[in-house]
């Protein structure tokens, strides 16, 4: 009734949602962008079938849009995801970039 | 590349990772269980293609975990979770329930 | 070595943490903002000593901001919340609220 | 009407509400607890009045609670936590330590 790349696919979802829902809204600045990076990776990758994550914050973006105190809220516009999700004998890529303004969460590849 | 009954699932994985880490941790104690369960349906019905959410908080399960000040932190093991999801012709049920004493989010239909 | 006034406002000021970092990233809309506000109240009120909380949330600057797809994440910006926390015979009152652009928690009163 | 000491107290007790409700629930295994560790210190650093955080997560309890993917979801029960705060000439110094089989937030001294 659910196939290998179904399950696969549902099990991407699973690992973005994850992601974004537990550290949106964290303190973040230049500094503590690279921390911060490795943190959520580390942390996805615990969960099932999660081969591969990458986090990449824009300290750039982060400078321009720090408050007097340095830092702003971690949200979608100012990080790029790649993930690699294995299941089965089946390989699921995906991304999660801005598009038209906001963060898109996307499926790269079924494979 | 993909199809949409694979966009279907991951859209579906999206949600059920979205509703689980926004509000794993939330204070909750019998009394206020229905209008967490309330906010936490509605909240995800926002998403993209999320047609329905119902969540199921245990108030007797709460009530025997309860410390001292009368409420827990809410995981898992304290509720049920249905959705169902439509993209383009393609609809999704999923559900959230303990399996071996540990919440499993899994596909039920791929329609 | 710790006052009785002292300990209020650090129990002030773990209530206004928790509710902020709890539900900052909440997909919220002008409809599905009233059960928000009435879960994040009772959640909070569940900790000790926290005698009671009023969330509102501004539907028309989500209005304003909503994406097409009609929601937004709940950041600061959105809302004023207002506590009462009672320790021994102290009563604190506090209030989140925005100034010059970003939301600022602060104590408005320690009787 | 509110003194340096209890707007420092305040201060004290945001971060740790903050801290705590932002990482909860957070996936993390032995492996990834000095990312998550780190992430967490520098995270919270970053807010006003901050000038140190240390978070020390149990690496044994970890283990001893993992489920068969080798992971919990993080709770009070697996972290130690210190921070130190300074409000114009006042320091606060604030620990979590689990009493009694809870975390409990409490301030050390007020200096």
């Amino acid at each position: 009734m659910v196939t290998d790349p179904q399950q696969a696919c549902f099990e991407a979802g699973i690992k973005f949602g994850s992601l974004y829902h537990q550290f949106a809204g964290t303190p973040v600045s230049p500094d503590s962008a690279p921390s911060l990076e490795r943190a959520m990776a580390e942390a996805i990758e615990n969960q099932p079938f999660c081969a591969s994550v990458s986090v990449d914050i824009d300290a750039d973006a982060l400078a321009d849009a720090a408050d007097d105190n340095g830092y702003v809220e971690l949200t979608g516009r100012f990080m790029q995801v790649e993930m690699r999700i294995e299941y089965e004998s089946v390989v699921v890529r995906t991304a999660m970039e801005m598009e038209d303004g906001y963060p898109l969460m996307r499926l790269v590849a079924v494979e």
